[in-house]
C-alpha cells in the first residue's frame, strides 16, 4: 500500500470524528470501538460506607487514594486519580502508580487546598499504545520480524492525533498560564504524532523506525492523548475540607456568669472579660461557653440540682428561654449584646475563638411555647410533655419535636439560630445531645450552615452507644466527644484510641478529648488528686490533636457529689467565684503543654498515634510524628506510687532504624527540658507522682552517637 | 371531655382517612407525621461490596442476616427483615432481634428454598406503642398518675383502629388459606382495636385500663398494625440461588477419546461409555469433559507440546474448530450426536452429570474464522491476529475480540453455544480461561444463561491473581478453581483456606478443589508418589466440598515433563490407554471418600470449616460439621516418613465442650471404621505413609463416657 494514500486517508477520514465502523480500508484492530468498558475499578478508599458519606480533611492535608484495577488478559492500563473542588468544576489528573501488581492495587494522592466539598474518583482504561510497546520491545529484542508491528503502531499513533486534533478544535480559543495559545496546542500534537506515525511506518531501517517507537516523548505524547472513550470510573467519592481548626485545638468551657467581682450575681460579659488574657496565657485555643440566653423560671433547678430553686439561684444555663428571649437572646444577667460583643473581640485579639452552645430544648418560659405550641409535643390535657427517662422527669425541659407537622419551619428556625450566632461572628457550636434529636434534620442543619459559612465547626456532644455516635460523625458533625474521660486504664486507653484511629473511623470522626465537662468527674480525678489531673492533661493534650478541660480542672478541683460523677456545688445550679493561683494548681503544665502542642505538628494531628510497649502496666507510651519531629509520651497512670518500669522507643518511626542496641541517643523532655542519653530500643524511666506524671520526649536528629565508634 | 362524644368523632373522623394536621379537637401527640424518617439502618450484612454483586446459596440454606439499627433518643425500635423470590413479587416478614443492644445490631433470617433471584432488605421504624407501653409500666409500677399516658394509649390504638381499617377496605376482596374473608379481617381488627381504645380511655379503675393497656393481645395487634408510613429501608440485597450441585459435588475429569478399544484413533463416546461404570463406581458426580469439538489442524501441536504434529496426532481439544464444525459440532472422531447422547443417557442413569468446556477460542480452522473475521483481531496484512505472550507465540489459537465493532453479535453468538449445548441437556460448564475475556462478557453471559436456564453452574477457571479471580466470582460464576494445586505445607493450606473461607469471601466465591488437572501436576505429587496422591486426595475431599480430580490421579501417575508441572506424553496431545487396575492405583480410598462425602452432610458445604492446632508441622487438623455430625480430618502432609504427634479435638464443635481432660470418648475413622478411645482436647496420631496417610474422624455422640463415673 503507497504511504502517501494511506497518510492522506487517515488525515482526512479522521478529521471530523472517529470511525466506529470497520468499513474503511484501514486495518480494525487496536482502533477505539463503541461500548465494552474491560476495566474494572473497585475497591476505592478512602471511601465511608462505599462512598455513602464523605471523608474529612483539613485545608493543606492530602488524601492517599488506593483502588484495586484490572482488566482481562494481560494488557497494559493507564489510572489516574482525579481530583476537583466541587465549586471550581474542574477535574486535575493524576496518574497513580501500581503498588502491588500482585494485588492489582493502584495508589496516588491529592492534597486538598481549600475550605469546601472536593470529589474524587479513579479512571482506568486500556493503555494500547503501552501494550503494544512493550510488546515491540520484547519481539525485537528476540530478533522477531516486527515490521507488521510497526504498522500497527502507526496506527495507533495515527488515532492519538486524529483525537489531539479533534481536541484542539473543540477546545474554546484561550490561553493557559503561560500565555501559550491552547486550542493551537492540540493541533500541534495532532501533526507531531502524524510525523511520528509516518516514522514507525516509513522507509527507515526497521531498528530506526522500532527506536522512534520506543521513544521518551512518543510515549508521553501517546500518554496525553490516550484513548479514553471507553474508560472506567469509579463513583464520585467526596471530602469535606475544614478551616485547621477542626482537626487541632485546646478547648477551655468556662461559665462567663462565674467570673465576676460580685459572688451573688451573674458577672456580665464585660466583667468577665477579666478572665480572658489569664485562659489565653494558659494556651487555649478555642474558648466555649455554656448556653449565654435567658434561663427559665419554672421548675428551675436550684443548687445541686434540687427540685426547687431558692431565690437567687440562678438556674442551669441549658433551661433555655425566658421572658427576655429564647435562642438568639443573651441571658440579662450577662449583660447586653455590646457586652458580649466586647468579650468577643478581646478573646479574638487574644487568639481565643468562641464556641458556643447548641442545645436544642426550651424552658417552659421558652417564647416559642406561646408562639409555635405544634413545635412540641402536646398531651390530651392541652399541656405540653416536658423531657422524661422514666420514672425520671425532667420538668425544665420542653423537648422540640423535631417530626412534628409544622417540622420544617422548625428546622428552619434552628438553621435560623445558628445562622444568627454566625452573624455575630461564631464559627465553633459545641452541639448539646445531637444524639436526641432526628438524625435527619442533622444532616440537613449542617450542610446548610456550611453552604453558608463553611467555616463553621461543629462538636457533637453525644455520649452515647458507638454507633450513633460515629453516625453523627458520619453525617456531618466537624468533631466528636469521646468516652475518654471513662477510659483510665492502660488497656482501656489503648484499645479505646486505636479503635479511634483505625483507618475507616478517623477518615470521618476527629475525636475531642475533654479531660472533665461540667458534667463528668470522673472517680479517677476525684480520689488521684493533683497527680491524677496532671496524667490526664497529659493524656488528653497528647492522644488527642483535639482536646479540652472544664475549667476548675486546672486547679485540681475534684470536690463531687458523694456517689456521682457530679461535682460538688456545681456551676450548672449556681454561681462559684474560684481563686485561680489556689495551692495544688497546675498551670503551669497546662501553659507548658499547649505551648508544646503549639510547636510541635507532630501532636496537631491524630493519624500517627501508635503505642509503645512497656513493661509495667501502671506506665502507658505512645507517640505522634510529623516528618522529622516525633514525640513519644509517657504517662505513670498510678497517681499514687512511684512507678519504673521500661519503655520501647519508636527508633523505626522517627526514621532511626538503622540504629542498633549499642547506638546511644538524646531525649528531650520538652515539659522541662532536661535531656537523657538513651540507648538502643528500650529505656528506663522512673515517675515519683510527687515530681512528675510523665514526659513528652522529642527524640532529638542531632546528638546521635555510636558507642564504637 | 365525654367519652361518647370522642369516641363518635374519632369514628367519624378517621373513618376515611388519618388526619395529618393538627386542626381537630384531639391530641396532636403521637400522631403519624408526613417525611421525617427518625430510623437510621446501616451494615446489613451479608453483602458483597456494599450490594453491588449478589450473595450465593443453594436450595434450603439459609441467609442470617444482621444490621445496625437505632434511631435518636429512647424510643423503642420494631425492625424487620423482608425478602422474596424476585418471580413471586410477594414480600415475607420476620422480626429481627437486638443480638447486642450495645452496638444496635439487630438479626433474624431467612431460607431460601427455590432456584432463582432472591431479594432481602431491613425495614425500621419508632414503635409508638411499645415505646409508649414501656413507660406506662414503668410509671404505674412508680405509682405516677397515667391518667393521660391512658389517654395518649387510647390515642395510638385508635390510630391503629384507623389504618387497620383503611387496611381491610384497600384488601381486594379475597380469601387467605383458611378460606377466611381478608378484607373483613381489616375491618374487624379495627372493631376489635377501637373497643380496647375505649377501654384504655375509659370508665374502669385505673388499675383495670393499665392491664387492658398492658394485655399481650393488644400488644400483638398493635405490631400487626403499627404505623409504618415513615419506615427507613435498606437497599435491596441480591441472592442467586443455585441448585445443591453448586455447592457439593465431586468431579472426575477425562478425555473420552482416549477411553476406547485401539490406541491409534479416538474413540467415540459410545465405546467410551464403557468407561461410564467404573467412575460412578468410584462415587463421582461430576463428569467433566475437554471441549468435544473438532481440533484445528493449521499449526496443530504434536505430542507433548511440539510445534509440529505428526501424521496422526490429534492435537489439543482446546484448539477448537475445523471442517468438520465449530463450537456447537462433535469431533467426528469422537462419533456423532447420537452416540454423545448414548454416553450423556448412560452417565445420567449412573448419577453422573456431564459438564462441557467453554473455550471462547477458535483454531485457524474455525468457520467463524471465514464468516466473522471482524470478531478477531486483523492485522495491517490481512491476517489473524494469534495467541502470543511475548515473545512466545500460539499460533495454533486465534482469541476473539470481545471488543470488536460487531461486539454485540459476537456476546450473542457465544450465548447461543452455550443454549445449544443446555438443549442437549447440559446444564454445567467448565469455563476455560475467563479472565483473559471482557468481563463484562461474564456478566451479561451468565445473566442470559441463567435466565433461560436457572439450573445452570458455570466453574471459572482462572488461574490468575486474586482480584480478577474473585471479581469473576462475584460476576456470577457459580464456582471457582482455586490455588489448592500449589498450597502444600500446612502453613499454607492453613493461611488459603482461612482467607477463602472468611465470611465476607465465601458469600460469593465457591471454591472447586482440583487435586491435579492435564496442565498442572505438581512436584508434591510427581516426587511423594501413593502417598502424596492419598493426602492430597484426602485434604481436597474433605477441605472442599466441591473437588475435582483428572484421570489418572487414582492411579497415582505422577510421570511429568522434566523440570515442569506437565504431564509426560499428556493427553491434550495425544491418545493415551491407561490400566486401569495397574499397581499402585488409590481407587478403593477415592471410592470410599466419596462414600463418606455424601453420606456427611458435614463435608458438603464449606462454610464449617476450622483448623485444628497439632504439635507436628507435618500434620495438618481440620473439622467441618453438620449439626451434631462433625468430621475431624488428620493428615500427614509428609509422604515420606512416618509422623506422629497430637492433635486438639474440636470437642466445642462437636456440642461436646463441657467434656472435661479426663472424660473419654470414641471415634470413628470413617476410612476404615476403626474405632478409637481418646480422651480430652489433645490425642495422639500416627501416620505411616505405607499404612495410611491420615483419618476421618467422626466424633461419636454414643460412648462418651466419664472415667469418674
Amino acid at each position: 500500500m503507497p504511504r502517501s494514500s494511506r497518510q492522506a486517508s487517515d488525515r482526512d477520514g479522521r478529521a471530523t470524528s472517529l470511525p466506529l465502523t470497520g468499513d474503511s480500508d484501514l486495518p480494525t484492530c487496536n482502533r477505539p470501538r463503541a461500548s465494552v468498558r474491560r476495566v474494572v475499578v473497585e475497591g476505592v478508599r478512602p471511601a465511608v460506607d462505599g462512598g455513602r458519606f464523605p471523608i474529612k480533611r483539613t485545608v493543606g492535608e492530602s488524601v492517599e487514594v488506593d483502588a484495586t484495577v484490572f482488566a482481562d488478559g494481560h494488557d497494559r492500563l493507564t489510572v489516574v486519580l482525579e481530583d476537583r473542588r466541587v465549586d471550581s468544576g474542574a477535574w486535575r489528573e493524576i496518574g497513580m502508580v501500581a503498588v502491588d501488581a500482585g494485588v492489582d492495587r493502584w495508589a496516588a494522592r491529592f492534597s486538598v487546598d481549600a475550605i469546601g466539598w472536593h470529589e474524587y474518583r479513579v479512571a482506568a482504561w486500556i493503555d494500547r499504545f503501552g501494550s503494544w510497546r512493550h510488546d515491540l520491545e520484547v519481539k525485537s529484542a528476540s530478533g522477531h520480524d516486527v515490521s507488521l508491528e510497526l504498522l500497527e503502531g502507526a496506527q495507533l499513533v495515527r488515532d492519538a492525533a486524529a483525537r489531539a486534533g479533534e481536541a484542539g478544535r473543540l477546545e474554546k480559543p484561550g490561553h493557559d498560564s503561560t500565555g501559550a495559545d491552547t486550542s493551537a496546542r492540540g493541533l500541534d500534537a495532532a501533526d507531531w504524532l502524524i510525523a511520528q506515525a509516518d516514522r514507525l511506518s516509513g522507509f527507515g531501517s526497521i531498528s530506526d523506525r522500532v527506536a522512534a517507537a520506543l521513544a521518551d516523548d512518543l510515549r508521553a505524547m501517546m500518554t496525553a492523548h490516550s484513548d479514553r472513550s471507553r474508560a472506567s470510573r469509579s463513583r464520585v467519592f467526596r471530602v469535606w475540607v475544614d478551616r485547621e481548626r477542626a482537626r487541632f485545638g485546646a478547648w477551655y468551657e468556662m461559665f462567663p456568669r462565674s467570673a465576676g467581682p460580685d459572688a451573688n450575681r451573674s458577672a456580665t460579659f464585660r466583667e468577665a472579660m477579666t478572665r480572658l488574657p489569664a485562659i489565653a496565657d494558659l494556651g487555649f485555643d478555642v474558648l466555649y461557653l455554656p448556653p449565654i440566653h435567658p434561663i427559665g423560671v419554672s421548675f428551675r433547678k436550684g443548687r445541686n440540682n434540687r427540685l426547687v430553686a431558692e431565690p437567687g439561684d440562678p438556674g442551669s444555663p441549658w433551661a433555655i428561654g425566658a421572658e427576655a428571649g429564647g435562642h438568639t437572646a443573651i441571658d440579662p444577667g450577662l449583660g447586653s449584646f455590646d457586652d458580649f460583643h466586647a468579650f468577643r473581640d478581646l478573646a479574638q485579639r487574644l487568639r481565643l475563638e468562641i464556641a458556643l452552645d447548641l442545645a436544642w430544648q426550651c424552658s417552659p418560659d421558652h417564647p416559642w411555647v406561646r408562639e409555635h405550641p405544634d413545635w412540641f409535643r402536646q398531651r390530651p390535657d392541652g399541656t405540653i410533655k416536658y423531657a422524661e427517662n422514666p420514672p425520671k422527669r425532667y420538668q425544665d425541659i420542653y423537648p422540640l419535636d423535631f417530626e412534628c407537622d409544622d417540622w420544617a419551619a422548625l428546622w428552619r428556625a434552628l438553621r435560623d439560630v445558628a445562622l444568627f450566632w454566625i452573624d455575630q461572628g461564631i464559627r465553633i457550636f459545641r452541639v448539646d445531645n445531637p444524639h436526641t434529636k432526628a438524625f435527619p434534620f442533622w444532616k440537613w442543619f449542617i450542610d446548610e450552615i456550611r453552604a453558608r459559612q463553611p467555616e463553621t465547626i461543629f462538636l457533637s456532644e453525644a455520649f452515647t452507644r458507638p454507633a450513633p455516635m460515629h453516625y453523627l460523625a458520619k453525617a456531618g458533625f466537624t468533631q466528636s466527644y469521646t468516652y475518654f474521660t471513662w477510659r483510665n486504664s492502660k488497656a482501656e486507653i489503648t484499645e479505646y484510641f486505636t479503635d479511634l484511629s483505625a483507618a475507616h473511623v478517623r477518615e470521618y470522626l476527629r475525636p475531642n478529648l475533654f479531660a472533665n465537662t461540667p458534667d463528668i468527674l470522673h472517680a479517677y480525678l476525684q480520689v488521684g488528686g493533683r497527680p491524677a489531673f496532671e496524667a490526664r492533661l497529659l493524656l488528653a493534650a497528647a492522644l488527642g490533636a483535639s482536646y479540652g478541660i472544664y475549667s476548675g480542672f486546672e486547679l485540681a478541683e475534684n470536690r463531687a457529689v458523694p456517689g456521682t460523677e457530679e461535682y460538688a456545688d456545681s456551676e450548672k445550679y449556681q454561681l462559684r467565684q474560684w481563686d485561680w493561683d489556689r495551692v495544688g494548681h497546675i498551670k503551669e503544665l497546662v501553659a507548658r503543654v499547649n505551648s508544646i502542642r503549639r510547636r510541635h505538628r507532630a501532636l496537631q494531628s491524630d493519624w500517627t498515634l501508635r503505642f509503645h510497649a512497656t513493661d509495667n502496666p501502671e506506665i502507658i507510651a505512645f507517640s505522634k510524628s510529623a516528618g522529622n519531629d516525633t514525640i513519644l509520651t509517657v504517662v505513670n497512670l498510678d497517681p499514687r506510687y512511684m512507678q519504673h518500669g521500661w519503655v520501647e522507643c519508636p527508633l523505626q518511626a522517627a526514621g532511626q532504624g538503622g540504629k542498633t542496641r549499642d547506638d546511644s541517643y538524646l531525649v528531650r523532655d520538652l515539659l522541662d527540658d532536661t535531656v537523657y542519653e538513651w540507648r538502643g530500643t528500650w529505656n528506663y524511666v522512673r515517675f515519683d507522682p510527687g515530681v512528675r506524671q510523665g514526659h513528652m520526649l522529642r527524640l532529638e536528629r542531632q546528638g546521635f552517637h555510636s558507642r564504637t565508634a
